[in-house]
């Protein structure tokens, strides 16, 4: 159990597997995305979680690797609260994290990881939630880390990312130039790629946010889960952490997904509308949902299977939706960057089923994935 | 147990009691600050709390109200973790609140209290987290809020304070001018001052710091609790927290506090080092750690009382120790807000003794209060 030594890394696309010290990011022959295997997750029970600490490594035997010392800074464990005039939603208030964003589950599996693989040198390539959440990790671990953006990146994420001691890679020209360099570096021998999009162990670190649930809903969850999605990092997560609960017998069924793109950016959208296997080809528009906007997700497949796999759907939203939601999220008290309102839009466009269940548990759960304090207040 | 209506506001001064529903917010007679009487707290036990959620309302019976419905946004439960490169010293990081700061703690006590009298109108004057916090909690509880600042407040943190629906109010002239404006608004019948400096109920709410402490140390605290020191919301509701305690005779006796002010404006500090029981009168020449910048604090005299009454000390930090020790912490994955650095910055120039105790427990203390996200990134 929790042992990355009998892990491997296993390409979705042709099966080749990649021991975890290799440091592959993706399939050394076909490019694939790699899935973690070698690992039979089991989620405590209630009777040890009783004694243990409310973040996210009390799941200890459903995670990848033990504890490190000294690495956590209270990721988890987020509160799950009523949503303000909708009695069958709650919210999981998922930006109450250290670096003010969910991405901080999964970036703790990969700082725990590179500390146990005895890495002294990390990178990222994020200029948003994930490489501050990488950083501020790789820094509270001890570990260097360097982070590549584009040169176009505000001075006040470069000055955060610098802030946490991370070496700021500007890199000239498109966001494609910089996916070039970071893949360039990446490949380098001995080098450790802390990707949200390509590492499995984050997504087993994203997958917390459903075994949180489904103890706080005391070994329930939802009839839906309503997520955003971009890279998928949450709902690849959240599927996972559903599918351990179904394997092990602990539901009996998958909670549908409905994931929310934003219309300006629906590469999954435009692929589930037409039943395609793999994301649409699609020209990006621009969305003041920024956090999603991506318009080529490398595990675009993966999270269509997925959100299909529970009957789920996937909509979009417009950014007048989004800028409405996010306005009246604040007034609601709840603070919020603009990606985090977008499934708050989808619910009060009513493309979510929120009628409330008889039993009184939530029909509906969304997560606020990302605190507002990173960003400009509502109009 | 937990009936406000069984309870009053008593002045420190001359001893006069106030109705709660009076809304009085300094004594009507002599100007005195209010304490709350008529409520006897009671630490729940260990088999109740097992049951409990994580956050400040599972201390029930130790809170002067009880949970209204929908009011909640998860505030409380901070974790305690490791401090870098200090094996005696905990951090808790208590800006994991639903508005990046302590202040939630007291805020939602008295967003609890104005529902249940049923005010509809509540009024705050801070631009700081103290304002931003009662904003939020006003805007979740679906009272209105107007909020007193000065006119110099930074448009980004009105434009925060509007996107939660608050009415701004910005007065021309001095701090004076913007106190004198909020009392003269707090004077008027009918008027609910949620002031996180006069109302009891606040330090009711920030005493769960150390109920938490005391909880997450598995019934001890640690010998010494380094705190930050202004208007002394965190210091009086340490040691209030700690009082019941020991009055329950949970713990044997009170930690030291050790309060922590920027020299630049040390009233309480001044005071202490003098022997005397009042604030000194002083000329403030400004310092990085605003949150604490206060010239004359109302309960100043509680302050110096509590800390002695401890056996403790307060003790002062430059501006340049609060820069190193703010970058110090951001490098080790810390991002807190400078006058979150303070106490940081007194254990790292060593005005704290830190011996790791034998039973491993940590021997000292410090809150981190404030994200870094609310502020300028450290250089």
């Amino acid at each position: 159990m929790n042992n990355p030594e009998t892990m491997a890394l296993r390409c979705a696309a042709c099966g080749r597997t990649h021991a975890l010290d290799e440091l592959a990011w993706r399939c050394a022959d076909c490019h694939g995305v790699l899935d973690l295997t070698g690992f039979t997750p089991v989620m405590p029970k209630a009777a040890d979680l009783a004694t243990r600490r409310p973040g996210l490594w009390r799941y200890a035997e459903a995670l990848p690797i033990a504890e490190p010392p000294g690495i956590t800074m209270g990721e988890g464990m987020t509160p799950l609260v009523t949503a303000p005039g909708q009695p069958g939603v709650g919210l999981k208030i998922d930006y109450l994290m250290p670096t003010g964003s969910f991405k901080d589950r999964g970036a703790v599996m990969l700082a725990a990881l590179a500390a146990r693989l005895g890495v002294t040198r990390l990178m990222a390539d994020s200029s948003g939630n994930a490489g501050t959440s990488v950083a501020a990790y790789a820094a509270r671990a001890g570990i260097a880390c360097d982070v590549y953006v584009p040169e176009s990146t505000s001075a006040g994420k470069v000055a955060q990312l610098r802030a946490y001691g991370a070496t700021v890679h500007q890199i000239p020209g498109t966001r494609e130039d910089t996916a070039h360099a970071a893949a360039r570096a990446a490949d380098e021998p001995g080098v450790f790629y802390a990707s949200h999009v390509y590492h499995p162990f984050f997504l087993h670190g994203t997958k917390t946010y459903v075994l949180e649930l489904w103890e706080q809903l005391e070994g329930r969850l939802p009839d839906t889960l309503v997520l955003p999605v971009g890279n998928g990092t949450l709902v690849l997560g959240a599927y996972l952490g559903c599918a351990e609960l179904l394997d092990q017998g602990l539901i009996d069924r998958l909670p549908r997904i409905v994931a929310v793109q934003a219309s300006g950016c629906a590469p999954l959208a435009t692929a589930f509308a037409d039943g395609r296997p793999e994301p649409a080809d699609i020209t990006t528009h621009g969305t003041v949902a920024e956090g999603i906007a991506i318009a080529a997700p490398a595990r675009g497949r993966q999270i269509l299977a997925a959100v299909r796999a529970t009957g789920g759907i996937i909509v979009t939203v417009t950014d007048e939706q989004v800028h409405a939601a996010h306005a009246a999220l604040a007034r609601s008290g709840l603070y919020v960057e603009p990606t985090s309102a977008v499934c708050w839009a989808a619910i009060r466009a009513d493309l979510v089923d929120t009628t409330p269940r008889p039993d009184g548990l939530p029909a509906v759960v969304a997560p606020l994935c990302g605190s507002g304090l990173k960003s400009k207040p509502p109009a």
